[in-house]
């Protein structure tokens, strides 16, 4: 497949006239071919009105077909081949098994969708039957399924070049909900967009779709990013990045002559709560595994374990210094941008100049400019909780351990946490009681509590949650991972008294479709 | 039951100590006994100090304790006997069968939300059981619910003193979904406030809950009402009321430091479509069933048709004339209040005094200064898609015609319409294909698609849906009436090899609770 430097509006490929962007080689800092022009205000124009065009017909698809363009989607980026992986590989620094890893991810999130449309569960079919006899009044007939919400503006991410990206979890779950979809590519990675967004338009294309199903823009996020979020054909927004470029979009989002809604999934320090007995058990097997998922991917995840909470004691020096000696084994790694990297270093370096903060740990030198060190620091709970920039993400290999005098402390620091995509529980049976106190405090203020795991690691499956309150996301009633994230871009719609002629086939007599519906309230197939 | 003039923080009472308010009895205009204090910025934060301290026990309470609970304040509404259906009458001037059947609706709709909590199927349980020889990683124990999102600020309604305001829909809603709520009570009727607050209150104290399951203070918008959606234990907002206060409650709602979800139904004028078949069948019937539901309850809903598009020709002649005599044997109405008169009566003169706008018909003239009088004007459709103005809700019996050249025009004339709780199709057999090109455009910006009745009438339901796109309502995701309504206050969250003595309930092996799951996606009761 070629890489044009060409964005993708509908059916056809164009280069982009305005100020080109290139991707950066992440290893050498290089500046790499092809230039890819941005697109103007005139590109969003197009793409918005073809994506509204393809709506109706696009929503209406059977969940066969729509299921067999999502297949399509999955086997045309397979297609690509390996200068997919090599790109990709050269444009974010990751290196192969992790990419190799993340195209399995997403395709395997494109077929889970595919299923999860078969399915059919998410249209929430209810069928409340005509009372004609009903006193005083009669009842009508009434039947409620959801429908998609329209267009929807998904923003490529850093981090994920592909499964958070132009064929990532947003794309797929909105495609699955009958939405079209209007990429912003992330200007990190541009050719590896291109290679993936050819692939779903020739999928758009072999399945006879309408082109508007589809289409990747490239350019800034003043004139593209906003210019999709602020356009009335733009019905919501998926977003995976920073919490300024988030709430950015939120604020263009509420400020529209028709609100919409933003899925904007942002930032997160993950705490990890180490429990007594799960400590005097094994404090330096969990700094072992803690230092692994820390620095997994140079910690670029949104659920890199940037929080640690443990009670003060020898149980959290032998912590402390398995974690250190783990951290001493850990190479320095390439960042995904030199953006993403200067800002880690600001954020480390704050870390470090911080009085009541001290440093306990370094991962190995960098050998290049590109390459980020990870690093360990503690302070103790009372300063923590006295100094709200210490919660602050730093997006990288760095964590901070909070020394608590004790457990009620933890539930204290607890409390005062803003929203997470995550919080981790170490444990030993002797902990339940403690673990019972925080588990209301962690359900309230996080969307997935893992026991005796690490964060990092986010299964694409059916009870999957990578969502929670603000400012982890910008809408905590949301998963942007797993088959539920199908549920952001639907809304209910009721039909009274509609004649068999003009009911769509999900709400008809004898369940055509075969569907789970309630009728009168009760769950069945009838 | 008395009216002490007193609010209900928790399980005390006590006067407001802010500017008071008082009842203006609706038919006469005079102000009514007693004085209701308002309420000041420190009992706001006591309802929400005590809301907050209740949550987690709320949250957790069973089933079965919940719909116990949501009957029981079912029970305790009807036990205040005729003394709230007299002051409710006072109050709104509504009438006595009027406000005996919104008394039942309020009590079935209780009723409704305890049969939805144990069913349960609103908890969306699901589960991926652990795979731990998956290569190349095994995969976790994943089990995801849905809980409530925290305290929710109620605004009561002032043209539903019962079923949408102090025990209406909102508040069962969210107390069905686990959330404790804070009620602002609406100055129009704080007399039937207190009463229906009293018997929530002494529910909570029945059944043995956390006071702070249920709190209600009278006051101004902006001390009270603001001050509610402000304060951080605030997790949801839902208002039924006008677009400026609706408006006004989501900027405050998304200014805060974390944003929540805003559930405002606000406005809509619920377009009628006459399709030529049904008009030359039945134009005159259309005419007098159309003006019966116009000028029900003085056209004091939200779902009531305030815009009729038809072809010009005699059928709508014949359609005209009869809407003309049915009004004329309309009498005039008692409004709910002086502002809603006074505002109704400026939407009136606004289009008696538009030289594109004729005015067809009326009602009979007030014999009091309270009353307001149904209004029918007609316009072109070329005018109308010239003046924006000509589509804003006049909240009152008056409606406005569009006279259009043909069909097209009136698919046109919907494509530039904007969010609608309701649309409704006037049809016969030989308008199908016209409807169903209609369709589409009314499912994209309609919550409810009626045909061959009248938007007024909302079934309490499970296959309802009472809400729409912006602006007919905040956030078109929802439905503000009907079992779906709960759906508003929860989020999921997820647990992640989660030992069974911390699981909750309604994830543990073996189903104790016999709630339907989604096991590895599969729906289904093990």
């Amino acid at each position: 497949m070629t890489i044009a430097g060409e964005m993708l509006i509908g059916a056809t490929a164009l280069r982009g006239t305005d100020k080109p962007i290139r991707a950066i080689e992440a290893a050498t800092g290089q500046p790499m071919e092809p230039a890819f022009g941005g697109g103007t205000p005139a590109d969003v124009d197009r793409a918005c009105a073809l994506a509204w065009a393809a709506f109706d017909t696009y929503r209406e698809t059977t969940p066969e077909a729509r299921a067999a363009f999502l297949e399509a989607c999955a086997q045309a980026i397979l297609d690509i081949g390996d200068e997919l992986i090599t790109r990709a590989m050269a444009e974010s620094g990751l290196p192969r098994p992790r990419l190799e890893g993340e195209r399995g991810r997403t395709v395997g999130q494109l077929r889970l969708f595919a299923q999860e449309v078969r399915d059919g569960t998410w249209i929430s079919a209810r069928i409340d039957p005509a009372l004609p006899q009903r006193a005083p009044l009669p009842r009508p007939d009434l039947r409620m399924r959801l429908i998609p919400l329209g267009p929807v503006a998904v923003f490529g991410a850093s981090n994920f070049p592909l499964a958070f990206s132009v064929g990532g979890g947003d794309t797929a779950s909105a495609l699955a909900a009958g939405c079209p979809v209007v990429v912003k590519a992330h200007s990190a990675h541009p050719g590896t967009s291109e290679l993936v967004g050819r692939a779903i338009q020739s999928a758009v294309k072999s399945c006879g779709l309408p082109e508007g199903v589809f289409s990747m823009l490239f350019g800034s996020g003043q004139v593209v990013g906003q210019g999709l979020v602020a356009d009335p054909r733009i019905k919501a927004v998926g977003f995976t990045g920073s919490r300024a470029g988030g709430t950015a979009l939120m604020k263009t989002a509420a400020a529209r002559p028709e609100p919409i809604p933003v899925y904007a999934e942002m930032s997160s320090i993950n705490p990890v709560f180490l429990m007594p007995k799960a400590m005097a058990s094994r404090a330096a097997a969990i700094g072992k595994g803690f230092v692994g998922s820390l620095t997994l991917g140079a910690g670029q995840f949104c659920t890199n374990p940037g929080l640690v909470l443990a009670v003060e004691g020898p149980e959290l020096d032998t912590f402390l210094a398995s974690a250190t000696e783990a951290l001493g084994g850990a190479p320095a790694q390439t960042m995904l941008t030199p953006g993403i990297l200067s800002a880690y270093q600001t954020g480390v370096s704050h870390l470090a100049g911080n009085n009541r903060v001290r440093k306990v740990a370094s991962g190995q030198i960098a050998t290049a400019s590109t390459q980020g060190e990870a690093a360990l620091f503690e302070t103790t709970a009372a300063h923590f909780m006295d100094d709200p920039a210490l919660a602050e993400e730093v997006f990288g290999a760095a964590s901070l351990v909070i020394r608590c005098p004790d457990v009620e402390t933890m539930l204290r620091v607890a409390e005062g946490l803003e929203g997470q995509l995550t919080a981790t529980i170490q444990m030993e049976e002797g902990d339940l009681e403690m673990a019972r106190l925080l588990l209301p405090v962690l359900e309230r203020r996080v969307g997935r509590i893992l026991v005796n795991g690490y964060p990092t690691g986010v299964e694409v499956s059916h009870a999957m949650v990578h969502g929670g309150p603000f400012p982890s996301t910008a809408d905590g009633r949301s998963t942007s991972v797993g088959s539920l994230a199908i549920a952001r871009f639907l809304r209910p719609v009721c039909y009274q008294d509609m004649p068999e002629a003009l009911l769509p086939a999900a709400l008809r007599d004898g369940n055509p479709m075969g569907l789970w519906r309630r009728i009168d309230g009760v769950l069945g197939k009838e």
